[in-house]
């Protein structure tokens, strides 16, 4: 399982990814689901994957190569949206190799003058891009996160407020989902700058996760204990047959 | 869609459900989930439906019958597993009757003496209950409203902290998807009592419901923008072709 995230902000881009993959039942392993690709003062791209180890290592394989090789690559690409284009092709050819297993990729950067930009791209190799009212793209399990961005995320946030908020988002989802798991990586990307400002890797055992965890625990927990009891109420017949 | 929930604390047990309901793509109503049998002192048991609209109401209206015509039914059954083994099997013969859909029930109460316990019963007629690790049971949209759940819910709660613990994790899914939705409907039972403590139902415009999402989302930005700022640290040269 994965729980990979991005983030766009009026400042600019956030990505967040778990580490975990499972490659058999009783196979788990930790892989980086997070692969930059960039040249400092000219573009930066980051690639968030989903989905089968298979697919999403034959595409950053690829990746790799067509740099070396090909006309068209992230090198050449001259938009987020091309890069996107370009990204889901190969993932339509990966998967026709190696089978049609699900595979997710998230896609952000931003190249030269163009917009810093985040697309998901579907197994299929289309891609959409992030809202003002929705600034976030989610792939893997996502609904376990998914309330916590929905409450505070909004394009205004500085980077490293919603890099918090995507560091609680991927608690939220490693608590309730075992295969989804540490090191989580950051990285922070300010918009204009084509340069990565931030990219850190938080494991299991790190100071700042676990202040952090704790933080919004005991947080949370002084929430939940100031909230208005129940409020009494006339006791309700049951609908059943008799009164209850 | 729907969300419902079932709760067993050393005090008693707590349901809670939603009310939306989709009769077909474009046709969204009201309908409850939650459904009442017992006799005061004697038994109290409360049904939740998730799934087909078809399903759920064959269920309901033969376990009405079947309190007037058949020997065995809710009033007769004489532990709340043996009523589950009971809604189960008319799960499995409304299925088999109805196109086999989606389908999943969560029975709870106390008969006599008997322990007070929730079942989850599954649209194969099979169930599972709760546990003092996992204190609780859910159908439907169930991953939105679990890491609040995951948070705060332990056997030792009140019947009513455990309740609010419900209506937040109610108002998280509706948050975050718009087919899940009020009225609320909260039913408290306190153990060894045979009757039902409080039943309430809550508009969406009920103040109880404005209050609480009111404090939950000031406190929740209050622990938000308390957490520590993502820690600085050197910047790693990126994976890709040259330094970021």
């Amino acid at each position: 399982m994965t729980y990979c995230l991005a983030i766009a902000l009026e400042q600019g881009l956030v990505f967040a990814s778990d580490s975990r993959t499972r490659t058999d039942a009783d196979q788990i392993s930790t892989n980086s689901k997070m692969h930059c690709y960039g040249r400092a003062g000219e573009r930066q791209l980051v690639l968030l994957t989903s989905g089968g180890l298979a697919v999403s290592q034959a595409v950053t394989t690829r990746l790799e190569r067509d740099l070396e090789t090909a006309d068209l690559n992230l090198e050449t690409v001259d938009s987020i949206g091309a890069a996107a284009d370009y990204v889901g092709g190969l993932v339509r050819e990966s998967r026709a190799r190696h089978g049609n297993g699900p595979a997710r990729f998230i896609l952000g950067g931003q190249i030269g003058t163009g917009p810093a930009e985040i697309m998901l791209i579907y197994a299929e190799g289309n891609h959409i891009t992030s809202s003002r009212e929705t600034p976030y793209l989610q792939i893997g399990e996502s609904k376990y996160g998914k309330p916590v961005l929905d409450r505070f995320l909004e394009p205004g946030l500085s980077l490293d407020q919603a890099a918090r908020c995507a560091v609680v988002s991927m608690d939220s989802t490693m608590r309730s989902n075992s295969l989804v798991g540490p090191p989580l990586e950051i990285l922070l990307y300010e918009r204009d700058s084509l340069r990565v400002r931030h990219r850190l890797k938080l494991d299991e055992d790190s100071d700042y996760l676990r202040d952090l965890r704790r933080l919004w625990d005991s947080s949370l927990l002084t929430a939940f204990q100031s909230l208005l009891p129940i409020p009494e109420s006339e006791i309700t017949a049951a609908d059943g047959t008799s009164e209850a």
